[in-house]
């Protein structure tokens, strides 16, 4: 969803800002240009490279790409209305068959809910379907971890090629130590390469691997209530229960909220069917 | 209960006399001023909030709230009446029947407990319920989880966020070596945003992490019990195998304190009984 | 055992003496001064308490006294003997019967033994017998985990907060820098608290935990014996067969060991017969 | 495969190609060769190897280089060609009778594939066939895991070695500090040693145990799936849900790709229809 | 066998000889006595001692020799030999019945094979023959773990213990800094105890615990292929495929082998019938 495009940038952006603010206050506008030294990025940039070429294939490279981008953008699941969409299936189910289902999912959009419900009416065995579903998780998760490895590796290899930058800065500065005027500024650039380095793995790696994580982890989990569900409506199990179940997974905040909003739903049914 | 809301503020308050009283120790009230750089603590606050923003959606920072929330306020639940509770419930019903239970629920606050025996009430099978309370317990510890991982997170971004503070610094300082005077206090400044970020990591997040991850170990605990106590009375186990095996969750020390008290308690009776 | 309690205060006698060492050897008797500072004290325990106080809470600490005396105190159970005991039970149940053995257990001084065998005599069956005495092993894990974890966090927060000591000391030096005469004993006092953390880390708290972790190992592989031994009693298993099943837990050096004193045993009945 | 043989020596020149930038916009040519120090190389790898001597022996030793072989030669396998092979296999064999699958086995290179159908046309049980199969891959597993354990031992001893041969430079410098004007270029060779151990870990070692990690991830999913259809095709399947069950193994973006082509596919062969 | 006892001092020796080569390449033999301070080694000895003695009892130091010597002088198994074993075992059980294995024992030394066909022999049911030997194999884990596991805290004791002694040696240094001479040769001494930390536990200790650990990884997967045989033995499994499903244990290159020198057995043995 949107919002989560949203925070990624803006969070980049506030990093950047505290650093300029780190600067700006101690050393004014022109402390900043000597932040910017294109070998030292250089250096970080390309020995990152380096490394992750070391330790990816291209297929793993170009699926970091799709699985960021499908990471940032899908929905959040509204558990809620997933177990609604459930409950309502079973009871379909039990009034008009498994067959009837097939007409519920026009409005289901989400693939997965669609091809559990298809074998569902298809009459597959539950253990089957289980294990299809499963199967499907667990390739999504594989895949994720995959895509999600390389920016992990990124932040480890970041601080490392940051240090080897100013490791090099330091030798050569040591080796001239009889003009000791350039030392500080020697040195100072030296330290650039750490500074970017320990810089990109905390503001934009290691954040944007643990974001990844969490996207998967939620997506796992509402893609477990899905597989409950499926195979609930399938036994041709008792809605309440089948609700009962699935509502396990709420927090009790979620159910409380839950709560409110379908007493305040019941009172303007009430409301509207006395005006009427 | 309230004896936790104490002890994380008098521990934090602790934590910052300490600092107080090393910089008191050896440089009098003049050098606590010096340990207060409004820039430094922006660079590193700021520089946190970022990476969080990064590595977290909104729903995941206001689960942080309700979750610490949650964590810090709630009671101990009591392993020794949780277990005579479930010996007076597995013993109504063996006498009374299941459908009794529900009298002997108006006391009992707990909403997960009164679930439970309720699912066992409504003739649920054993494994249906089991189902149903395990998803529960699945469901808390995955937000408990995500909450907490956001206190984890600062953990570890804050001394990262201190160390980028203090190589701006250094840079900066390195390069105006030409004014060896200020060379000493300028150093002091860039080394105090790593002060700042490795307090806040081990006096702030990392123990409160640490607190919540007890809490969230502590809960699951006393749920299991529950959950062996409702299938137990369902299954209509001998009220005594029942105690024996919830028996096995408490120490020995809790035991001998439980039947010191019980002996005492028969005493009282008998005393009463002989009074009468 | 008594063994045990020793080697602990040994250890930590030796360290201190090692520390002493290497001070009178470089300094002599005045250097031994120099590196006592109450103040720096005050700053990494005071600082270690803080953190500790946010991370648990009272119940907790309270538990850590206790585990840590029931770790340091309690005897090692000696394999041979558990495996030659429940022989002997098995023996005697299939000659007589289940019942007989409530005489046997008038030696038997382990509280986990005696409820073991005495759930057999009282005829519950295997599974229920199995899942109580597992029961009381994940309490005994559980409950000495809670007690050992803070030691662990000690170890984790002692070093850190003699850092802090060092940054506090570090600044207030670098502020002032007029005074070179007084730079190096205002460094070195600020590296104390560096030294005061990482000894007691290194010294008292990890290895301390790691000797309470090795203690909860063992316990909990006698008690798992115990419950093979009790299951194998009381489904009336062959003795020969159960101590088969039992000695697997015997190294090889071990049996060895029994088979060498048994023979000796043996011979030294022939002895006495034909003496006799 | 060839794409990725070409990663590796591509991603490890890049490195040396930063490091040589990074001297160069800094020193010019003459700062190149004060980084060739040959005794600093000597310390670090001969380091490196007594460490890895200790750890390991010669058949471990020998396994490293046949897996790292092995590792960077292997061609990844289709996923969607293995599912069509099974369809195709399963297909044929409720037509024909599992012995009419030997005939299909000509095509096949993969001697696992080979195995696992020859082992179904022996009319093997599928636990049995399972419990093989199983087992070879826990042993490609541990195998691999063995072969690449020592170059991750390597990235963690490389930088070790490094820091000792760092420390060996400045005890021998801090040794001499009578002559003053040496310091520089003396420290500047004590820190070549640092670099070596840090550009070995995080150019060579770490990257590449971390791609042989990532190759045999694959090559386990992939033999997974072929134990899947194996079974599938022996316990004789629909082909139908055969594949759906294989499929679920695919990522969304690989099902569109492969109903893509398939609908292409469909379109030549109606083109090619209507032309005749 | 003897090649392992050879690597393990082959390895240490050439890592004294590379620190040796990189003190003598830049100081000469002069600078080698500078190295051997007899007070930092007892420190850093001394220390890692105490720490130890906190850490273990008795009865576990006493292990750590035990099982030191054990993974040293133990003989590889070979997995071929093995597998032939068993098939012979299986053919001999299926032709003459399993008392007839008796026999075959006399050749057989290892004494878990002994005590498995024995079992076989007895008549034990397959369950109990894998309980009992999968027991040996966890008592042989937790014994070689609790072995292993005082190396491996030396390995993380040593640094800690160098850097106290450095820190030492540098509170040392700082109070007497207004004989800014003998500043270089302190620091140097000071910086000692640290170097023989880093050294112990990177040439000694972790690399150490690592060759135990995998000593004890591969003793476990030749006990795992016995468990398969001898219960494939007792079932009278057909030999043919219990040589196929313990063969699966064998990597590609090992049955290559095998089989290569299956045929060249096989043309031996034509060329013999054809001479004779």
């Amino acid at each position: 969803m949107s919002k989560r495009d949203f925070l990624t940038p803006i969070g980049i952006t506030l990093g950047f800002i505290m650093v300029m603010f780190g600067i700006l206050t101690n050393a004014g506008l022109d402390g900043v240009t000597s932040f910017m030294q294109v070998s030292s990025v250089v250096i970080v940039l390309g020995g990152l490279a380096a490394a992750l070429l070391v330790n990816f294939n291209f297929n793993e490279i170009k699926l970091t790409f799709r699985v960021s981008k499908e990471a940032f953008k899908k929905n959040d699941m509204n558990v809620h209305e997933l177990i609604q969409l459930f409950v309502r299936l079973s009871e379909r189910a039990r009034r008009e068959g498994l067959l009837a289902l097939e007409a519920e999912l026009e409005d289901v959009e989400d693939p997965y809910i669609k091809k559990g419900v298809l074998l569902a009416v298809d009459g597959i065995e539950p253990d089957v379907i289980n294990d299809i579903l499963s199967a499907e998780i667990t390739a999504l998760e594989e895949r994720h971890y995959r895509g999600r490895t390389i920016i992990e590796k990124a932040g480890e290899y970041a601080p490392a090629w940051g240090m080897i930058g100013t490791l090099i800065g330091l030798v050569l500065m040591l080796q001239s130590l009889t003009d000791p005027e350039t030392l500080g500024p020697k040195m100072a650039v030296a330290l650039l390469t750490t500074l970017y380095g320990t810089l990109l793995a905390n503001l934009v790696f290691l954040p944007m691997a643990g974001k990844l994580a969490n996207k998967t982890d939620q997506e796992i989990f509402a893609k477990q209530i899905i597989i409950e569900g499926v195979i609930g409506v399938q036994s041709g199990q008792n809605p309440k229960i089948l609700e009962e179940k699935l509502s396990a997974f709420l927090s009790e905040e979620d159910k409380l909220r839950v709560e409110a909003s379908e007493k305040q739903e019941a009172e303007q049914v009430k409301e509207a069917a006395n005006e009427a």
